[in-house]
């Protein structure tokens, strides 16, 4: 079991190139206008700007689009404490949504809980921002499984 | 609490009605591809065809999109069984990704487990379609808000 | 991936008596009244007669009751479809508490919905039954883990 | 939306008061051996001391007693900033085990994340404490119901 993680520790370049590449590659992603923000030891951020391309039927963003970026945020927090020949998948998570998300745009925050051999957990977070202001609208917990350098397209 | 749900039971001309045009004010879902396939009493569901944009960084259909197309097959299951002028949101989910998600499109279907004055239970699954083949790619577990009919925009 | 699993399958007399033999060892269920139930392939039930031991403040069953007999029944369910000298460990899950839980008992169900190499999930749904009564009180999903032979200790 | 809660907030001595009488009157917390710790406001933790009435099949605490102090302490923290006549219900959780529990007893925290009208969401947390080491094992996510002054029984 890994110790805590400082989402201050500077991220090994290679690893950072590497979650730029995969980002990079994730079509749904770059279709929605995400971005990826911030990326530090077990913790990684992507944000999502309001569009109406990504909304419910009230105006929103959907539950769809905030768990997405959420679910990549956990995964890409999971690899920066992988090593560096480590693939990721999502086994499965759970996410609440607290309040609607409009504003600017949408922040969703991975954070490593504890990163074993096989699991890993990751705490997900989704502010709104607006302006200056930030509230939390979602909350959720991600379970993730490491694999082995090569994808080999399943997860068990 | 209500009975089992039948989706062989027909549903109201006007649900339908307003399920289609709640649907259609969907941005995300429009963005994605998505539309809406068989609407029956506590049963509803959603096709995504595979594309380059709903991909994660291995080619197999991302999380997100699987998340967000089961999301929205439960709000609309719930939505069959509600009094006519009511809303819905989503309170929380969980799913399992249970295998990578291929093939020619994927499907999506809420189901009422258990439908109360305030708050809805769905069961979600989420197949993969190949030609004539069909598995089962995701389930999920949901929990949805009742709302008086003008939506208030906040679920609590 | 293992197809889908049928309860009605007689299970391997080792690997039944191995699950007595497990249940056996739980302080927990022997502590809170619970017995084994049915045992079918990738389908467990334990049964749980009410009794104050078991309540919530306001005399119901208390949710932590339900969820234990809910995730061993899981647990069971898993080790029926694995090689015999597996063991398993729950990865996590997540109940939706339906209705209060009274009548004379309560009864756990889990079955297999995908059994992997690495992770199993299963679906958990508690009824209580009041004398020929039977209504469903939770329903949950869960995720689980197969271990080789000795265990470990460690799900990871 | 109540905002951030202060578990070094002092909690109301009514509302302790409430809490404790309630607890008291959980059957399953007195079978299991649990007593009350800390009572913070939106913060309240359950410590349950080791014993073979509590374990699984290899010797550690089974998942059902984590999961039932972790589930009353969120329940708990819920009731610090409810009005003083109002109920609490739990709608759902879900938890991950994160490791095997032993020690000398367990402490469960529950914090409340978001607390509105109806709803009110907390994280859940377990620690396994062996002399004066204290280790994470377990983390939640929950989501529960404020009922009015007389409990109907009924979460809806």
């Amino acid at each position: 079991m890994s110790g805590p993680h400082n989402a201050m520790e500077p991220v090994d370049t290679v690893i950072q190139e590497r979650i730029r590449a995969s980002f990079d590659r994730q079509g749904l992603m770059r279709h929605l206008g995400a971005r990826l923000g911030h990326i530090g030891s077990g913790r990684v951020s992507i944000i999502l700007p309001s569009r109406p391309e990504i909304t419910q039927q009230h105006g929103y963003v959907h539950a769809g689009a905030t768990s997405a970026i959420a679910d990549s945020a956990g995964g890409y927090a999971a690899l920066t404490v992988f090593p560096p020949d480590c693939e990721v998948l999502t086994v499965e998570y759970k996410i609440n949504l607290l309040a609607p998300a409009g504003g600017d745009r949408i922040e969703a925050t991975g954070t490593v809980v504890r990163a074993g051999r096989t699991l890993t957990v990751c705490q997900l977070e989704v502010f709104t921002i607006d302006g200056t202001e930030r509230s939390l609208v979602a909350v959720g917990q991600q379970t993730l499984i490491r694999l082995p350098g090569q994808p080999s397209g399943s997860r068990d």
